[in-house]
């Protein structure tokens, strides 16, 4: 066996467990009995540590060493060694007992949100979230990083990513969106009511999967269930699956988190299968496969041309809820602008203002600048002064997410990144492929998905994300795209002018 | 860390991967995409692997080399100890090498028999066949036995179980059923089209939960899907799941097939889940196991008093299928005795005969009295001598079961002595339970639940079969109770006399 064959079977031994572990956690958020929750917990644990005991074993690094200078490898084998290496020297900064020490603090933390979403009291989670900010801070320490600890953390999520490149994109949005936001609230109001009738549970999910096999999602290699938390997970290329959630009262609670993960699901799809197993065969980041969500649920899925396809079909699925509701006030409805509290329900432009409080409340506590203690106040305030809003309590406020009981700091500004990453992919694709409004006025994606393949999904992670964005729109990330795509969107919606 | 709680988590972590694996089958059978094998296969294998490389590493068999002696262990320790250096000295005995031999050419046989079935030629199937012939004898005398090689077989799946024992049974089954079905069959016939209406999927369905849930199937910790073949599998006593099929047009399919795995089901949900990932939280055997399912879809679901309880719901359910058939017709129909092919789908009696044909092709392959290539010939005379008829081809003779391309050599025999010991202990519950059949004719299985946690589930592996059928019944297994009970059972159908 070759020095190389070596270390493919090893990675992708790992990855088996790390593709079991996903097979058990997506049993566990769909079909799984209620009490199956122990054993499935030290299932988990088992898979995890070994994956990771096999990549940070002595055998494994010493096969890395032995590769960083062959010189007779393919160039996919070369960039699946320097990323192994990559991953490799960055799991080495965090010694075992600290890694054990976050996962406890995890499950505490987690467990502290859950009592403190049930008591809808934030103070149970405060000394729990404190403490996170502190290990997240030596994390970030043990990491290393140049100009801000912040920097470390992005990592983990967004290589490459630092608040040097995020401070100036979120001053934008700060500056640019409030006067967007303000023309709507002055403008002619539209209506979002009919989406709120009742719209039948099974004709919802059929809508969606028709939308779905639409797009080119393969269900031969993937399949769409209930979850209560929408997500997308793979086990293979050829095992894509994805969830959604049903709100029998509101029409765009299922069919927008469908397309949404169907977005995802189609760039796991487009991975390369010839690298299943190993580090090419993985997404650049979280904010280009946020691009591939975003792009398909917000260019696609609330735009127009889509719709001039899709809602005879609608109509005729709900003909008595959407009958007298012309193809326009539904357009409008389901791109209604209002600030609300809840991020995961908020409209395309109000959405960062959720996310950009999140970047100011990270730093801030990894700065000491404030406490966990202080965050209701903050957060009071924050919301009132960009949104205008105020919580009218915890659960509807600051614990809404779950993410800081997971030690997942740095996580939230890859949302904003993956929107204003998925317009400016948009705006070339419709420069690059003729008739791609037309197109998908019928009903017809394929050159689009074609063009993502291509550009995106094809590559895996071979490149990071600024450089795919170059690579692809020759620029790097403009936040200007998305500011000209809402501003002419709503223009036309609302009836405001710039 | 004792010694003792070493060789637990060494334990527990291997169950962790089987039970991890156990899931990745389930979800294979039920819901995988088509395109998902490929990486299952991967998974699967590698989960098995680590599983067994746990169980055989220096580490293990020094810790229980110390624990062999130690003796402040409580029972249960002990036990657990005893029991898992028995399974290690068995496992030791096939090297590595002669393991992974077995496993590919069990995969390589049971492609060959899923392109034999395709084709309907047996003779494709014909050299994988005697080549697993070969290497059973091969793992046979390596595991070493004293009378017979088939004693070294049936070990794996029936500790202790040996032809000495099995050969005076099925002599028994051979000359004493053969006038129990020629006096049926020269009585007046009932009749089952009834039972061949069209029967509603999600009725059946639904029927078949009430039905689990009245036997006390936790469905807590348990679930019902659909798969090609019904199965039950647990990955914890708090997670046990069976699955089931459905034939519209056939009422029995569903059902029987529902109430059989509910019963093994039952054994699982209560194994000691203080043991749990340790031995004693295991079966006793596969004829204990098959007993408690033939139990309660024989003795039980086709017995009069279960259905004089549940036939008005299911009446209730299927008003127009069943108005018209009475409470008697129904029980006769769901007992109709009548040779058939097809093992899975034979009735009470004529069962055994399948089995004990598989038995004495099995023997004789062993013994080199034929090869795989007579098989078809030898399969047509046996059908023709037991059972008085033909198959009509391959695939509803040789081809209908998959055990052999499995490497499955001594399985077989189990289902026999499963139903034995099922009446054997059906019969002494009866006795213990004073009023049991007034119970069950009011819906009720408490006690009965209650008497089989007690005398069988509670006490997982600790005793081997023989010891508690004795144990239980005072005796060990004796066929004449099942002969006793087939013979009063179709006296009253049949209106026949011994």
């Amino acid at each position: 066996m070759s020095t190389y064959q070596l270390y493919q079977e090893l990675t992708q031994r790992a990855a088996d467990f790390r593709n079991a572990a996903a097979v058990l956690e997506w049993d566990q958020e769909t079909y799984m009995p209620v009490n199956g929750y122990a054993a499935r917990g030290r299932q988990l644990a088992s898979l995890s540590a070994q994956a990771h005991e096999l990549l940070t074993s002595a055998a494994y690094e010493h096969t890395l060493a032995q590769l960083r200078h062959e010189n007779t490898l393919t160039w996919e084998q070369a960039e699946n060694v320097r990323l192994s290496i990559e991953d490799l020297e960055k799991n080495k900064k965090l010694p075992p007992s600290f890694v054990a020490e976050l996962s406890k603090a995890s499950s505490s933390a987690l467990a502290a949100w859950i009592e403190a979403r049930k008591k809808n009291d934030y103070q149970i989670f405060a000394p729990e979230l404190q403490k996170m900010v502190g290990l997240k801070k030596e994390q970030a320490a043990r990491y290393g990083y140049v100009a801000h600890p912040y920097d470390a953390l992005l990592d983990d999520y967004e290589k490459g990513a630092t608040v040097a490149l995020l401070d100036p994109i979120f001053q934008r949005i700060r500056t640019a969106l409030p006067p967007l936001l303000e023309a709507i609230s002055k403008a002619q109001q539209v209506s979002d009511r009919f989406l709120r009738q009742h719209f039948e549970k099974k004709d919802q999910f059929q809508f969606s999967l028709d939308v779905l096999q639409a797009m080119g999602y393969d269900f031969a290699a993937g399949r769409q269930d209930y979850s209560e938390h929408p997500f997308t997970t793979s086990f293979s290329p050829q095992d894509v699956r994805i969830t959604t959630r049903v709100d029998e009262q509101d029409f765009c609670s299922l069919f927008f988190s469908s397309i949404h993960e169907g977005g995802h699901a189609l760039y796991e799809q487009g991975l390369p299968l010839s690298q299943e197993g190993l580090p090419l065969c993985s997404a650049t980041s979280l904010a280009i496969h946020e691009s591939q969500s975003r792009l398909w649920e917000n260019c696609i899925g609330r735009g127009k041309e889509f719709w001039t396809h899709f809602y005879k079909p609608l109509q005729a699925r709900f003909p008595t809820q959407l009958k007298d509701i012309s193809l326009d006030t539904f357009y409008a409805g389901i791109n209604k602008v209002y600030p609300s509290l809840i991020r995961t329900e908020a409209d395309e432009i109000s959405y960062h203002f959720h996310v950009l409080i999140r970047y100011e409340i990270e730093k801030e506590l990894l700065e000491e600048q404030i406490t966990a203690t202080d965050l209701p106040r903050i957060w009071a305030e924050k919301y009132q002064h960009y949104l205008g809003i105020t919580p009218t309590d915890d659960v509807h406020g600051i614990l809404q997410d779950v993410h800081w009981a997971h030690g997942s700091f740095g996580y939230f500004p890859t949302y904003s990144l993956g929107s204003f990453y998925a317009v400016q992919f948009w705006q070339k694709a419709k420069q690059d492929i003729q008739g791609l409004n037309h197109q998908i006025g019928s009903g017809d994606f394929r050159q689009l998905l074609a063009w993502l393949r291509q550009h995106i999904h094809q590559h895996g992670r071979r490149y990071r994300s600024e450089a795919l964005c170059t690579r692809i729109t020759q620029e790097p990330l403009q936040v200007e795209h998305f500011l000209n795509y809402a501003w002419e969107k709503y223009q036309h919606i609302y009836g405001i002018t710039r």
